[in-house]
């Protein structure tokens, strides 16, 4: 049988293990997989592209499991009252093709890309850094804020959207994390005397929310928003100023604030980090950018946390999504009477 | 929500439809889809090799709708008491990104393959077909025999398999069929005197499962066994004297009986037959062969057909795969105690 998750059954899933525990294993789970990138069959995601938007297949493989995500990205969705990015997938045994786990994945990008973004910044911003400033406080503005407090150990938030709603929103979620949070009326406001400046907008190609001039030594930049072909955040000097840091290069060159500047710009791959191989910032005034677009590597180590936690606390359903074959060329069978059940008592719960 | 069929729904709707009407109504789904060949956004299928099998994705678009599935292939799943293909799959709307239709695609798959051999035998072979010789009796041979009963007009059937168990298999679920069902003592056997020859075995590399002088004039050779790299069914010689018939070329190249033939030696594609465009056949006396290796487009067409039928026979369960939400901005919303519910409740029958 299958492990199925649907949105309700995360919400429980994560409500179980505690959004705390949740963002600082799924951390704890990317870490380790970031270290062991050589295991990994990499390859870029195969889009189909529309006038209005995009579905991916992101697949990636260690050679014991394989997972992929489906993700779409539709800038007008909201418009309709639906989500601009909406995500599924699904982990399988390499060594059979079995899908052994199958679950909604929008909650769970969430997840992963805030706790990329907190273990890159607990690696690259300076020690003790304390004061995050968040520009955009959409969909993945909650999770970004938990988990750069759980994992990087933030104290104090200064957001700023230009969505006043969308501000208060982020404060009402956010009342009872014991972080002080500030609404900034700029972004510039927000992002004065700042340690980390989290950048995390949406729609608006080739934007400049931060500009050379607001940057000061030491910051570390976490830009997540600019993250697909002419999609930017950044003002392309602060990209040439900075130390920059991408999860995959190949991607990143054409998905990423670097689509600003030439091939020659060198960066670092994050492993090198979470190996070892590489120290992270030079000194304590450098400037710091993770040039963030989101790997299928992190849907694969978040796969990997829930379906360990989903057994561990027996969250979730046991569908059969694959046959159940007593004769592995007898599929025929399936459709006999004697095999044929109803579709009420089908899905059980785990 | 998203609409969604396991293994046991997928029982359901084929006895609520009838597999006969299944089958024909699958087939008039492939035809017109196959008529709108330039409609569609085709790529190759992405693989991920092990050294036991394979995992792929397959994606394809109309530009109104996208599909896909995902499919393994591993030989020796078989001692392990598993299927060597299983597949599951999703459809979902251009211009959201929402998936509409979550399956699971292994009964599919065998319903779509032998659609695809029926449709093509009835546009292939001789005008009044009616003996077929089936060279495998394995978990697709009664869904190739019912496609071929119901779309071609079969009225007898020369089985042939190495294994006995297999063709008593075969035998049992075919008793009530209405066809004459003749299990032959070989290949050349169950070949002589036949309408339409059919290929579909498993797991030899280079298999010579049909040799040059079994073949008859006027015969039609559907092949549907040699369907990935290095994995044939038939003599060259066969492939040299008949007039080829594939999916999509590109993919046939490599997957196909036509990898033991040069680049240069000429196919024609599928959809030329059903736009009218190509005539078929040349004469009565010609060789016909379908080299069929499995496309994207295939799947497209049967998840397009069994979510009409699940909608129409309300046979399935609604699940909240993406999240639900009232304001877009407000995923984190979902964590909140009055977003939670209990696992107990949270799939509903449609």
């Amino acid at each position: 049988m299958t492990r199925f998750i649907d949105v309700p059954m995360m919400t429980q899933l994560i409500n179980t293990v505690g959004i705390d525990q949740t963002l600082i294993g799924v951390a704890a789970t990317l870490k380790e997989d970031f270290s062991r990138w050589q295991e990994f069959d990499k390859c870029a995601r195969v889009a189909s592209h529309s006038d209005v938007g995009v579905i991916e297949l992101m697949p990636v493989s260690d050679g014991t499991q394989y997972g992929f995500k489906y993700v779409n990205g539709h800038p007008s969705n909201p418009q309709k009252g639906m989500s601009t990015v909406m995500a599924f997938g699904a982990l399988a045994d390499v060594d059979t093709g079995y899908p052994v786990f199958l679950s909604e994945l929008t909650l769970a990008t969430a997840l992963r890309t805030a706790a990329t973004s907190a273990i890159t910044a607990k690696a690259l911003a300076r020690k003790n850094a304390r004061i995050l400033a968040m520009i955009g406080a959409g969909a993945q503005s909650e999770f970004q804020a938990l988990a750069f407090q759980h994992i990087v150990g933030i104290e104090e938030i200064r957001i700023y959207d230009i969505d006043q709603q969308a501000m208060e929103k982020f404060r009402t979620h956010m009342a009872t994390s014991g972080m002080r949070i500030i609404s900034a009326s700029s972004a510039r406001e927000a992002v004065r005397g700042a340690d980390i400046v989290s950048t995390c907008t949406a729609d608006k190609a080739w934007a400049t929310i931060l500009t050379r001039d607001m940057i000061e030594p030491g910051m570390h930049i976490n830009a997540i928003g600019g993250d697909c072909p002419g999609k930017t955040e950044l003002e392309k000097s602060i990209v040439l100023d900075a130390e920059v840091f991408v999860e995959y290069e190949p991607q990143t060159r054409v998905e990423g604030e670097i689509q600003q500047v030439s091939e020659e710009f060198a960066v670092t791959e994050l492993w090198r980090i979470f190996t070892g191989e590489h120290v992270g910032r030079s000194c304590d005034s450098a400037i710091t950018l993770f040039d963030s677009v989101g790997f299928a590597l992190e849907d694969f180590s978040v796969l990997r946390f829930l379906f360990e936690q989903a057994k561990k606390h027996s969250v979730g359903a046991d569908i059969e999504l694959i046959p159940d074959l007593s004769d592995p060329k007898d599929l025929f069978h399936k459709l006999t009477p004697s095999s044929a059940q109803t579709n009420k008592q089908n899905i059980k719960v785990a």
